[in-house]
């Protein structure tokens, strides 16, 4: 007689994290390595892409763009000639603060899989939810703006951890905010021992060229055949 | 016979509202003007609570402060050698992106509600979703900075609305941030028609005195029997 083993996988009943499993297989299908970009409001998500989607050499981009309402995103960044698909949250009462698995999957039909290799998700502004729910990303990154404080880090921990990097934007206004760039980082590593960290400003161009590379070396690795971070998998407790 | 008329009122349905109404009731049975104020992370509630709480006259206030984690804006505050309660929002898994009526109702037996005529809740940093609840306020108020640049109105035009005050922090940085002040204010207007603004630097103190000026006002407008904002009543639809 066979023993039969039944294990409970609690993750498996999370009806977010099956949809993000089937957004995932159906990423790694077209061969597309897909960026989950999260912020606070106005940390400047949008300036970034602008500033690197448009010279990417041969790696072909499209965004997803996360609102509660409007398309002012989206239309920034049409401007760089790419597909650019608009999701709104809107629909709720004041409108959802994240995007989650189901709402990126009511968007991927729209978007030309088969024809591009880097999807870029930008998430609502939002240091708190958009880290909680796994959408199939194979990467997950964050900005955040030194106008903001340097003790975010402390206070929103979740957001942190569960990136592979944070991009320091803004760097530009180190010099009129009362903002320790050395307490910034240690905070950062603090929250998350071990992120990856590149100092931007997307307003004068500095240090974007190192946002760009990352973007690069993610789909360099996909294409490899290289695992994607195994931490995009292991986000345990995402709500539904 | 009687004709019975039954009204359904779903509102009464929606268990954050009436334990919102509860709050208020207490607030004001002690005669306590309750402010939630609001804005995304790193927007300056806190450096705006510093500069202005200190030096309210006559008036006795308390500060309700609510974080995913950690007590690094109660301590800042507490050196102004007023009550403040810190409630962290941290339980779930990756914490609560807002307060809600049940979490300020269960930070009331800690403050000291007779002996205040203030008490400034301090939400959250969020731009979506403090605004979807009532805690039990009197107003609303949020802050904005203008290195969020000049299109957060559009984009989360719900916490403009459900604000009676906008306070438009760091001005002091408008010589280093491209953001046109005039389109700002113009979607602040958009996004809420008739809505309050104070321009403010908590930096350098500018502009601080209105927001003093706008708190003390609604401590005597409440002394005066005059009614809250009845706004702050009629947010209907907020969530559970």
């Amino acid at each position: 007689m066979h023993r039969i083993k039944v294990r409970v996988v609690e993750d498996a009943l999370d009806a977010n994290n099956t949809i993000a499993r089937a957004n995932r297989e159906d990423l790694d299908r077209a061969g597309v390595t897909a960026i989950n970009l999260m912020s606070a409001p106005g940390a400047g998500k949008t300036a970034l892409l602008e500033r690197v989607l448009g010279d990417l050499g041969d790696v072909r981009v499209a965004v997803l763009e996360g609102d509660v309402e409007g398309s002012l995103d989206a239309e920034r960044l049409a401007s760089l000639h790419i597909p650019v698909v608009q999701l709104n949250t809107a629909a709720g009462f004041g409108g959802e603060c994240h995007l989650d698995a189901n709402m990126v999957r009511s968007a991927l039909p729209a978007l030309p899989l088969e024809e591009i290799d880097l999807l870029v998700i930008e998430n609502v502004g939002n240091l708190v939810c958009p880290a909680e729910f796994r959408v199939g990303e194979h990467a997950r990154a964050m900005v955040c703006s030194v106008a903001e404080g340097e003790d975010k880090q402390l206070k929103y921990p979740l957001m942190f951890r569960a990136c592979e990097l944070a991009v320091v934007n803004k760097i530009d206004l180190l010099p009129h905010v009362d903002v320790d760039l050395e307490r910034l980082l240690a905070n950062l590593q603090a929250a998350h021992p071990g992120i990856e960290h590149i100092l931007t400003s997307a307003r004068t161009g500095e240090g974007c060229a190192g946002l760009r590379e990352w973007l690069l070396g993610k789909v360099a690795r996909s294409r490899a055949g290289e695992r994607a971070d195994p931490r995009a998998d292991d986000l345990a407790g995402a709500r539904v």
